[in-house]
């Protein structure tokens, strides 16, 4: 008998990348959760696309349910990568209750299934000189209202995890690029902006923070680890996602430049210029590396594909 | 001039204690926020305790323009020592919300207030053997919402601290205690049913699990902690707050059965027992102790305290 799947926030940038990988499988049923005005691209039946809001308490317990499912891929959560500052009590208060919301149903189910929580390494924040590459026990110094969501969301996750006997993996992945990313992230932000100036619809490529540095992987491998931490991850464990390796958002730049059809003028713009940055981030992913993941798609043709993805959407 | 106060919560457990050490200097003005049915017993005029709900943005910004305070003690939270999940969402959500809120009027008042905000030991959550004493480098392992809820605190007063350049500075407490806290907390229900059966309305006393130690400081050594942080606290960084020793549930139990007037019988009540509970917690206090720090009220002498107090309540 197939395996059923559940991808909460499966119709995101992430969640579409993560059912075309779980799709090659024939071995999975898979359902994903999908809330608003979020279009599904999904590869799915309508019937396995779930709209739901999962701050409700009811429609998630009778949807948990009806599906059973064995393993849950826990993605949903409003993402920014702006200001977060700006709307800090929507992307907070929504987190933090969606999070309780969908672990109390669990709880009050028994639920059996494996369940994997994304959180991120925005939840490290700020790094003092010394602390670098950031393993999964490197303190909590959070520097928006985001990051703090999603320690919020980490911490019930492992909290029910523990108390509740719910079967736990918690994944921390680091900056993840690829076709599908909304354009307010950096990466996706510069490969537009080129790809509006090569058809003449943009003067001048805006830019924030040069200096600051970054541990960048391709969404396809970051999926990929995602279900390497379903199959092997220890419950109760935390996981590191990401390259091992830091470069500079000037390095980024510089490489999009150059494979861009027209001369790009680069401008520094101070609305781009986040507060409190952190100067430096970089994985240690040793307990990953452990469990078999590797790397594969190189960053520079990683830089291609989002560049080549900004070209159709323009 | 003297320097304006604020404590919010002020009228709780640690707020009366807080209030009667500030009462002693006469170079403060103290006023202390209050909320819902919290009975005040604080020697402060009427004038000075405002009655608020710090979820509510206009009034918190009413009230913080009003008083213009050049010191915040913020110890208003929800907050709990029996089992959290029953009452998750009410816990997590207000003591979320409330962080928030508070946070968002002190940046947008620009307020250059010095501001001291209260966690707990209880983020800490699960030790590893070989991590005691607990830093505050300690990873967050939470084993309930409450915990959560306290580390979502923390980690807002650290966001906003840093980004939006307000002077906080953080105190995660070890357990305190009494006279005045409720009779949940385990050292006030040992006392409280001892004074009980001293008077003959009750049998037998009732304990949860005494194999557990943890670290107990009386609430006036807590309290001059914070006003020590007050004044020489670093902002931006943490401090526990404890005695640097643990002892087991059981040598509080027979401590406070040796000053019992009758013959006290035992008997394990399983209601008490909390899920996944750590079996010892002790605090490092190498950083508040190098800015002056020392407990001064022996334990033995709280635990007398303590049950004098609810001699005094039965």
């Amino acid at each position: 008998m197939k395996q059923k799947v559940l991808i909460t926030g499966g119709t995101g940038f992430v969640g579409n990348h993560l059912t075309e990988l779980l799709l090659k499988s024939t071995e999975l049923e898979i359902h994903a959760t999908s809330f608003g005005s979020q279009i599904s691209q999904v590869n799915l039946p309508a019937s396995q696309v779930h709209q739901i809001d999962l701050t409700d308490f009811l429609a998630t317990k009778q949807l948990l349910t009806q599906l059973q499912p064995d393993q849950i891929y826990h993605l949903a959560a409003i993402t920014t990568a702006s200001n977060s500052f700006a709307h800090a009590s929507k992307i907070l208060l929504n987190n933090v209750e969606l999070q309780l919301n969908f672990f109390q149903v669990l709880t009050e189910l028994k639920s059996q299934a494996r369940i994997l929580v994304v959180g991120s390494a925005d939840e490290y924040g700020l790094s003092q000189p010394g602390e670098l590459p950031i393993t999964e026990e490197h303190p909590l110094r959070p520097i928006n209202p985001y990051a703090v969501s999603k320690i919020a969301q980490d911490m019930l996750a492992y909290a029910y995890g523990q108390a509740q006997k719910l079967d736990v993996i918690r994944a921390r992945p680091f900056n993840h690029i690829g076709p599908g990313q909304v354009g307010d992230f950096a990466v996706s932000a510069f490969a537009k902006q080129i790809a509006l100036i090569e058809v003449g619809k943009q003067n001048e490529l805006l830019v924030g923070n040069l200096k600051a540095k970054r541990d960048f992987s391709n969404v396809e491998d970051v999926v990929k680890a995602y279900q390497l931490l379903m199959s092997k991850g220890e419950p109760g464990q935390v996981y590191n996602i990401g390259s091992g390796q830091s470069v500079s958002m000037e390095w980024i730049l510089s490489e999009l430049i150059a494979l861009a059809k027209v001369k790009i003028e680069v401008r520094e713009d101070p609305a781009r210029l986040r507060p409190s940055d952190t100067p430096e981030m970089v994985a240690d992913i040793s307990k990953i590396t452990e469990l078999g993941f590797k790397i594969q798609v190189p960053l520079k043709q990683s830089l291609a594909r989002v560049l080549d993805y900004w070209r159709k959407q323009v």
